[in-house]
């Protein structure tokens, strides 16, 4: 049908065997559910997206979105969809029921979301929106904005979007000029965002906006900014619909990729006609829309790793097939599959670690979410909140980077027929460009990870991600077969501690030298995590792996693509380490005119 | 216009300063010829570039082409262009005049095509696959069929392509199938051949196809292959154009990128009425069309340079005009240009650095060329020769793989709006992304390196590369402000020639463990040649970058872009170096189901 594939043994050896998700079911919030109830979600998470998800792809991409005067048309298979997604309880699967959630862990909306983008990013990007903004409202909303809004967004009737960036101000919240004048329990609304991701279409009969804006008065900069329900049609106290709201889109984007997303430039207000309400406090907006960006950035992390994955194994399937030239050493007779030469193995294997590293890396980041937010106050809590925090910026810049990186990687490996469109791997990487640059590009999130996230709460975030892989690499240092690699890490690791150390001086006292390598500090953070994770999933298939027969080749896998990812990326990881303490200032000393 | 940006400096600041190529007036061709026509030409050249081919790629881009019935339509701004490129001598300025060529340089050709691909690489590869089947032509065809052709080839009447791959063999020459049955003085052509550039259009009456096929009963593999002159119209014997020739268009690929450049499915002879002239001899066809490949895989990586070229300076000017943030010193006061953001500047500097240590590469590689050829006999033309020879892999892989990942760089300095169709840079990713993939993928070009070229001749082209460099860093390892980065240079040369020697045994005794790693030594020596080139434009600008002044400012780029180059990729290299001679075999050892 669709182009989708995934091998459903990667995500159950992370979830089962690495991560033991069964343990969350001794949480308080989870004591009515079972392991085999979370299992059964994912393989049905597997089956919507495998059906439903992926035909969308290939329909989406091929027909594309008309805009015809402030009106955008989907195509209708995309309308049906979403409303299945919403009624099957896709959407709120994570939350509460109270508004309508099927109150699994925290961690199943990363779980599903893997699957459902990676079988269409374009269409996944609007219930996933939709599930942010009506938890949003959940979380800082009043009682009866809630009721309104909440179910019908839970329930695929309506959608949601984010609405933060104006054109002039970019990734800059501080300069938002979008203006909120109060009138009785409600506010007039004016200003234009640009970049709304699903911010009009025809999937559903309301699109509800949750808007950054400035109150009249409010002071200047990040502390002066608000959050605000504004939907595209009025509703009605009794949740009827009414009249329209006077959000207008006035164009949508012509893009690389995500060609049947829409992204939206919304106009509100331009006749004097937009409501909107206060969700939470007032000049406390942007504390409150972090929480759907934090999520959005985990998602784009999980974004750029499912298409990651889903090239990568599109590309081995055509490897496997195509027949084309000699084996090398002469083992076989005649023309061998492109999956025998040796690099395109190294290729192939190369992307099977970094999507496998990745996906644990991301699933384990939700695993600590779970406990951070489930968890009795206490040290442990704190200690998962810490990690959580840490891990974002990684995921969301490394996933995103080295993703796109698979997808191109992922091309190389079907030579000229991947630059055509008969594959999807071209698709792929288009779509995952975005990655890199929205919810924050990657040089904001190196400067958030190496400084904001290492000295909040005393530098607890740092020494919670620091402290779980030196318990590792002590643990594990004298692995019969893979102490060497963790030895590796170890010494990587200790380097990056101390490199991280210094940097966050330099940060105060040479901020120049600082910001010019933040970005080479987060990969090195990520190649570090990502071996971790590699070595982690290694250590435990282990002992299957020395077994004999096919079904020990699946964990074979896992262990080879530890020591091969640790042993070709880690000299790297040194080299960016030492990269980020140097001395040179051209980046800062650079003339204007020298460029 | 268009959207083509290049600083014209940077390029005769390589052509005067740094390889003096006024000095090729001393050899006997250029005898007539003197610095300022090379000058005039290089200038003239930018000139068409900026005035008729700039405006193209937009036009191309935005109207592609329309295939119906075997027929290509282009944008009728490309066919008046085609013509005057050739009127005007751009096609052949290279070329001897005894078939309408200029008599310039060989060398001049490739800054002529730097200055066209980067303003329109689509149209470009129309005018240069032309040039190199005329060339084939002009090389090895008979008297009769050089006087048919050249001259209208050369002067922009016809064009010309190159006709290897077939769907089931791809890069694999060995298993070429279309055949040649010879009847009186011609041949009689049969078979299908696929990813033809520029196979079908209509900007010129005729198109001249060189083909390779096998003569009925020829022997099998690679020395039964003979080249062809197959006209899509036949010619009579007084150039007249005659019958269409039975060459049918069957499809153009959907393609990433090259959306104005048709790549055809071609059918020579379905109706038995194909015509063909063998061009040159008999069973040596692949060895004459590799005069043209080696062309043609030089012209790939000027793609990729002058692609990722005004894919940079699109990017600086962006970045020069977006304000954007505050000055994370506080040295200005508000909000500032992006230019001026650390992490901004370290990618700008970065893709500085890479386009100008490429072009360096590729100039210094394009006059080895004209020394090689027009040099008297002896041991010196050989030295030139065995650099062309060793550099064209490296060329070709590394400046598109690099090129690419400037363009990808490129776009990560615009923000969101790097990702939407109103800049052009997401129009270069996509278009760079073929180089890597045709003229043999990257992965080909590292076992040609790594293999052919480290052996052949006794090993005489690596001895002439390696003594380059190792002159360059003992004659400047004491630079006052240099030495230490030549020096690094020179400890990081030392040990890639070894681990090139420990490879060059290990291809015999161990060859799935030499191709393994084949592509990270092609990357090694990519980064040292590029460290090399970037240090000795370094050298060279140092004393002009001590002065005082604006115009000094040029000079002190040089300098600083090659210090920063060399410290913050020859780490990388050293990482690069260490995999090249790793033991782990687990690309080799991973059980195919563990994939």
């Amino acid at each position: 049908m669709g182009h989708f594939k995934i091998n459903p043994k990667d995500i159950f050896f992370i979830l089962k065997e690495q991560l033991n998700y069964g343990q969350l079911c001794t949480l308080n919030r989870y004591k009515e559910l079972n392991e085999k109830t979370f299992d059964l979600l994912v393989s049905e998470a597997l089956s919507f997206a495998r059906g439903v998800l992926d035909p969308l792809n290939d329909i989406g991409e091929s027909r594309g979105l008309i805009f015809d005067k402030g009106k955008v048309l989907c195509p209708p298979e995309f309308k049906k969809a979403f409303r299945q997604y919403g009624e099957n309880g896709w959407t709120a699967a994570a939350r509460d029921t109270e508004y309508g959630g099927q109150g699994f862990p925290h961690m199943m909306r990363i779980v599903i979301n893997d699957l459902m983008y990676g079988a269409c990013q374009a269409f996944n990007m609007a219930p996933s929106l939709t599930h942010g903004a009506a938890h949003l409202i959940e979380s800082f909303g009043s009682e009866d904005i809630k009721k309104r809004f909440v179910p019908k967004m839970f329930g695929g009737e309506w959608s949601g979007t984010m609405c933060l960036t104006e054109s002039h101000a970019g990734s800059n919240l501080a300069d938002i000029q979008t203006t909120a004048y109060r009138q009785q329990d409600h506010f007039h609304i004016k200003g234009t965002k640009v970049f709304i991701s699903w911010g009009e279409h025809d999937l559903t009969d309301n699109i509800i906006h949750l808007v950054l804006a400035r109150i009249d008065g409010a002071p200047e900069g990040i502390r002066g900014i608000s959050l605000f329900v504004v939907p595209k049609i009025r509703v009605n106290a009794n949740g009827s619909l009414g009249e329209p709201n006077d959000v207008i889109c006035g164009a949508i984007e012509e893009k690389l990729g995500l060609h049947a997303s829409p992204t939206a430039v919304l106009n509100f207000g331009t006749s004097d006609g937009c409501i909107g309400y206060l969700c939470g406090e007032e000049n406390n907006g942007l504390a409150h829309m972090f929480q759907m960006m934090n999520a959005a950035r985990i998602n784009t992390g999980v974004s750029g790793m499912t298409l990651a994955g889903t090239a990568y194994r599109n590309a081995l399937e055509y490897t496997r097939l195509r027949v084309q030239g000699r084996d090398i050493a002469r083992r076989k007779e005649g023309n061998v599959a492109t999956f025998d030469h040796p690099d395109v193995r190294r290729m192939l294997l190369w992307m099977k670690a970094m999507v496998d590293g990745m996906r644990s890396l991301i699933y384990s980041g939700a695993y600590w979410a779970d406990l951070a937010m489930e968890m009795p106050d206490g040290k442990q809590k704190r200690h998962y909140q810490d990690l959580v925090d840490f891990t974002t910026p990684i995921i969301k810049a490394y996933c995103s980077d080295m993703g796109f990186r698979v997808c191109e990687t992922a091309i190389q490996c079907l030579g000229g027929y991947g630059f055509c469109k008969d594959y999807p791997l071209e698709q792929y990487l288009r779509d995952a460009k975005i990655m890199s640059l929205y919810e924050g590009t990657n040089g904001i999130q190196s400067m958030d990870l190496m400084g904001r996230k290492m000295t909040i709460r005393n530098g607890g975030p740092f020494a919670a991600f620091k402290s779980e892989i030196d318990a590792f690499c002590q643990k594990h240092g004298d692995h019969p077969e893979l102490g060497e690699s963790v030895r590796a890490l170890a010494s990587v690791g200790s380097r990056l501690w101390e490199t991280a150390g210094e940097m966050k001086n330099r940060m105060k006292t040479d901020p120049l030298q600082w910001a010019s390598y933040t970005y080479p500090a987060l990969i090195a953070f990520g190649e570090v995590a990502m071996a971790w994770r590699l070595l982690d999933m290694a250590v435990i298939a282990h002992p299957a792996s020395r077994k004999t027969g096919k079904e020990s080749d699946f964990y074979k896998g896992k262990v080879l693509q530890a020591t091969f990812f640790a042993d070709i990326t880690l000299p790297h990881t040194l080299a960016s380490i030492a990269i980020c303490c140097r001395h040179g200032r051209e980046i800062v000393e650079m003339p204007d005119y020298a460029f």
